[in-house]
């Protein structure tokens, strides 16, 4: 599969934001945005959740990354519709550039966009990309101090996933403590626990993400 | 300790920085800008390497965060001059945040000053602090292809330190891909491999930067 590669262009980003959201919604797809570190497990998590969706549910994917086209090609492997997205050395996704994506992606047979942020735990969550929902990782590696010092990462985010959960044992993190910092700072924040390696958590998480599916317009377009 | 707290202050970085770098030559003291994504283990490598760099070694540190004063507590549990450093959001450190906090430390009592900036591995390269010298952290737990898709952080880094090595066999991690990767950035970069709870590699990282310190001026002012 050739995957598309496209590079920063300018605009002001709010514009390019609900000009995707307003495009989205008339196509009947819902939008996510993922972030989190970089190495936080976002593009592993994908590749746990995506051939759990399941045939009947369309997905698309939008990768961005400061360089390399390595995360596209892990989606690409398993059948999926990915662009990347590169920034060139920026550090977050721009509305303007997943915009551009959009151009790219066969939108029309989509129910789900997925785009996979640039590894960055600050930055990306000040970009609004015109998605519906928000998921924000944590990896246990990561350290249980940062959702306090990383606060607007979770505080704004749909859910958390806590990620690498496989490598709790050898780690200091202490699982308590990181849930209470992020419910600190959004007191009913659903926290999902998940290890993508070995597939655990990721049947929940994709029952959340079917859950919160744009009901499919009955305009004869879609093939359901 | 009382933790002294700086937050964000404007001017050009440029001038911060070229201001740092000149007082730091008259006062004999060495700069070191510590670099990495969120949870690579800088602050861990410093509670390792600080108490190892010895007493006849005068050290202090600046602790850079969005938010909290853990790290900094973390260090000045070690007895070290501390000062935290807070961009309240901002993603990476600025000359000029740094040149505030230096009024707040002993710098002529000092030989050797650590900056541990933001935890984020893309912008704070961009931000020349005055620094003479850069180490850029990967943990091995964020993954081998990390240097291919954040070339900035390693490109222009004065050594590499591979962190986390003590979970090596948990991960997937590739350590000859990995450092292959980084030498295609830079050909003659010296590579660390530490494992911080363990205490391995950092006898060696310690003697790295004892070798890089400038001379002390023999002005009477140093107790040498």
């Amino acid at each position: 599969m050739k995957i598309p590669v496209l590079r920063n262009v300018f605009e002001k980003n709010e514009y390019a934001a609900a000009h995707n959201r307003t495009y989205f919604d008339e196509q009947s797809v819902t939008c996510i945005n993922i972030l989190g570190g970089a190495g936080a497990g976002k593009t592993a998590l994908l590749e746990a959740l995506l051939p759990r969706l399941g045939p009947e549910l369309r997905v698309g994917v939008l990768e961005g990354d400061l360089a390399t086209t390595k995360d596209a090609a892990r989606i690409a492997a398993l059948g999926v519709p990915v662009v990347q997205l590169l920034t060139d050395g920026g550090c977050h996704l721009t509305a303007t550039l997943v915009k551009h994506g959009l151009e790219r992606l066969p939108l029309k047979d989509l129910d789900l966009l997925i785009v996979e942020n640039v590894g960055n735990p600050i930055c990306p969550a000040n970009f609004d990309l015109g998605e519906h929902l928000r998921i924000s990782l944590l990896s246990v590696t990561e350290g249980d101090d940062k959702p306090a010092k990383y606060p607007l990462l979770f505080k704004d985010s749909s859910i958390v996933v806590i990620s690498k959960c496989d490598l709790l044992e050898h780690t200091d993190f202490d699982m308590e403590s990181a849930k209470r910092d992020i419910r600190r700072l959004s007191p009913q924040m659903e926290i999902f626990e998940t290890a993508a390696r070995a597939g655990s958590g990721i049947d929940r998480l994709g029952d959340w993400v079917a859950s919160k599916l744009v009901p499919q317009r009955d305009d004869g377009d879609n093939a359901s």
